[in-house]
């Protein structure tokens, strides 16, 4: 493809954009493709010879979008969102265009600064502590792929801690003992940290009554308990606004608790709740007091509520040189004389590969398309959005909320008066398997200690009142029916 | 932004890119910035109110393109190429515009199947054998972001599969006892995973004699030493291709080694030399059939050589159960239908995170753009081209070639007759500075077993004959000139 093969292609790529999303609101959330269903439909081989672009994308519409799943599609209620902006296309489409590896400062210096720049940017619209930002010298945040890799960034660096702590004991630590403590709300991302690192996970109990968050006393007798058996508890990954249900662990009573366990890393992972941050309303609720103060590190995603593209979670820790210390590898071919002079950040030393996207640029481009403000203000109308829904659970005779609602989450069931208790979670799983079938909104289920739910999130960017109420009403047909075939 | 405004933003983004590409060669590869160049330019603040993209736009005009590495630049020739096509930044464009995290089969279909076809495609294209065909159910492939996580999960796998076979015995292996072997000249990617596991690695030596190739009796050496000791070697990090001078480890010899140690998992790191598989008459001096016959996991890049715009990390197993063994994590709201029957593949279970990108559409749209038979071409020119250079050099009165050049990589150094041999190094790093200082090309250093040599890896899309000769002519300059200054 030459030059003005490209511009024509690229052109009639930016139509499409701009036409799918003038239409989407119109089609199925979700695709009524069965599995298996592609691999048929093309040649099992590269063709021998280059094809021009006008076929690939008239395949592209033929046999690719209808087997997408819509996850901007303003009744997509499923998991969590997906962000999405055209400011986040064009900053993907500017760093996809002159692509570079970012691994260190002279790879690009651009990629490292600006990341450098933009983290700060990030760091004060969500009212992170000054010792969080790059200009600091001391703390630092830099662009991860998914929330799950920052966990694991956390691990890794809270394990080389305190595996250093224990280097000149009489007997230094085996990993065998050392514990990832989660609790049994945290996010898959807690047991995949431990699953790849080889280490035992401990899922620390939550309360109902506690609306599924960690309290401290759990922890302190959990610490107690590994402690006198010998085992070594090393890294807490808490979480404000849990998958399940929103839940936000009680972060005060933790930081009381860890006071005395200076050797326990605190993680926060916020990935979904953490984007509320900007609006200082949120910041009570989701403890941001606490974690200024006692986190030792950070995570939110802007990929999921934020606005920006996938992929780009944004991962802040307090003690840059405890992070690079567990990452950093550098052979002769990486070293540069700016490198060595510690003059700039190479932030290979701060994520788990060495090559890495210039995904600063798509976090520039939409804090400056929106500003703080247009953020801010995107961010209360999802809140808004979700409390018009829980409203309307909360006066319907037959559905009853599970928890309360948690910004733009909204946890329910089926629960009709007089129903015998025993019975729900097969009725539920019956709703739930009705709403699922259904191809113009996307929901999907959870487990809260045994109680089957339902969850509603909100947040994709053409969301509106109308696509609430109209999903309401679907949920409540569903309902009916449900309970006609009981 | 609305509908309208992308559109015009989007059409100028792609003119933008056409006009880069077209005037690319005309200006410096590398950036004259300094270290802090960016911060004071930009406010240290997102803004409160949302900016017309125009101004953002000019912003990175003025800010971010004198920043930037140009790694497509016809005379860049530092590391390794990092691929661009046209097609890729289309695929990529394609992929972004309709983000979902595609974590399981259900979050978009058409992504898990789309992956599916074309790492088949990309299987039979370099000659891989149908053990590690997706379609054979057995083995199969998947995108990763890069070579240092495919390398990582395949240790990760490799961990799990050793713990389990000792898991019935009668003393569990201790994680302590694990020892990933690497060679010294293997990239950093085999350290790194040692580091981010917590696990020991062990550098083996290879020998100027034999390329820096690893020898089948220095590793049976090794496995013995450690096995007395009461360590457990339990993967083989080899690289076909290695970064420093292009080195293909003994293959056949190490086959023959490991199989009398089948716990041991051989993993194939061809991120750069592995693209050039699609030409058969590489295969031989890569060791296709050993790979074919013995490799656990084979990794290559397409992101570096192979044309697909970075991130696009190619990652076989031959054992995909192992893989998802180690990697599987589905809590409840994970869960879907088909998910639980088994129909479908979870491509969650086969990285480390939870997310991903739809990274095979712009792998999709290369191979169909290019055809297999575009693609060879591509890969031949620059092979073809690295044999000019080799030549040039070989030819030339005071450099001499430190390897043979290796497919489009060539190692020298400055070595006039008559010199005395300890200088070498110090010559040569003065040597290697002036060709650092200037900007219109990149080269990048390297120390092989404490000689120090000067890199230089051919494959920007748009390098010609004429650009590796006005290189050599450069080099040429700088090495007079540093005989002259010595």
């Amino acid at each position: 493809m030459d030059v003005e093969q490209f511009r024509r292609a690229g052109h009639a790529a930016i139509d499409r954009i701009c036409e799918y999303y003038t239409n989407l609101g119109a089609g199925p959330v979700s695709s009524s493709v069965k599995p298996g269903y592609l691999a048929p439909l093309l040649p099992d081989a590269p063709p021998e010879h280059g094809e021009d672009f006008s076929a690939i994308a008239a395949d592209y519409e033929r046999f690719i979008v209808p087997g997408l799943t819509h996850w901007q599609h303003p009744s997509f209620f499923a998991y969590f969102p997906t962000a999405f902006s055209f400011e986040g296309i064009l900053g993907d489409l500017y760093a996809t265009a002159a692509p570079n590896p970012g691994f260190n400062w002279s790879c690009s210096p651009a990629s490292t600064e600006l990341e450098a720049v933009v983290m700060d940017w990030a760091a004060k619209l969500l009212g992170l502590d000054p010792a969080f930002y790059n200009a600091s010298g001391v703390g630092g945040g830099a662009l991860q792929t998914t929330a799950s890799d920052s966990a694991l960034i956390a691990t890794v660096a809270a394990r080389e801690r305190i595996m250093s702590l224990s280097a000149h004991a009489q007997t230094p630590l085996s990993l065998d003992k050392l514990v990832v403590y989660v609790t049994t709300q945290t996010h898959s991302l807690g047991l995949k940290a431990g699953r790849v690192l080889g280490l035992h996970v401990r899922a620390l109990e939550v309360r109902a009554q506690d609306s599924y968050a960690l309290r401290g006393g759990v922890l302190q007798q959990a610490m107690e308990e590994d402690k006198a058996a010998g085992r070594w508890p090393f890294i807490l990954i808490t979480t404000v606004g849990s998958t399940s249900s929103g839940a936000v662990d009680n972060l005060p009573e933790i930081q009381v608790v860890l006071a005395n366990h200076p050797e326990v890393w605190l993680h926060v992972d916020a990935a979904w709740a953490g984007i509320a941050l900007c609006c200082p309303e949120t910041r009570e609720e989701l403890y941001l007091a606490a974690i200024n103060a006692a986190a030792d590190s950070f995570c939110t995603n802007f990929h999921k509520w934020g606005l920006v593209n996938f992929d780009a979670s944004t991962l802040w820790v307090r003690d840059r040189k405890v992070l690079n210390a567990a990452l950093d590898v550098t052979p002769p071919f990486l070293r540069t004389a700016h490198g060595d002079s510690g003059a700039v950040v190479d932030y290979r030393n701060w994520h788990l590969a060495l090559g890495r996207r210039f995904r600063s640029l798509k976090l520039w481009f939409v804090l400056r398309g929106f500003g703080a403000e247009g953020f801010r203000k995107y961010i209360r109308q999802g809140i808004a959005l979700n409390a018009v829904l829980g409203t309307l659970i909360a006066g319907s005779d037959i559905l009853e909320l599970v928890t309360p609602p948690s910004l733009a989450l909204t946890v329910f069931r089926l629960a009709p008066p007089g129903i015998d208790p025993s019975v729900l979670n097969t009725l539920n799983s019956a709703f739930f398997a009705r709403l699922a079938q259904r191809s113009d909104l996307a929901i999907t289920q959870t487990v809260l200690n045994d109680v089957f739910c339902v969850r509603f999130a909100i947040g994709a960017a053409r969301t509106t009142e109308m696509h609430v109420r109209t999903a309401f009403d679907a949920i409540m047909e569903e309902a009916r029916a449900t309970l006609t075939a009981a």
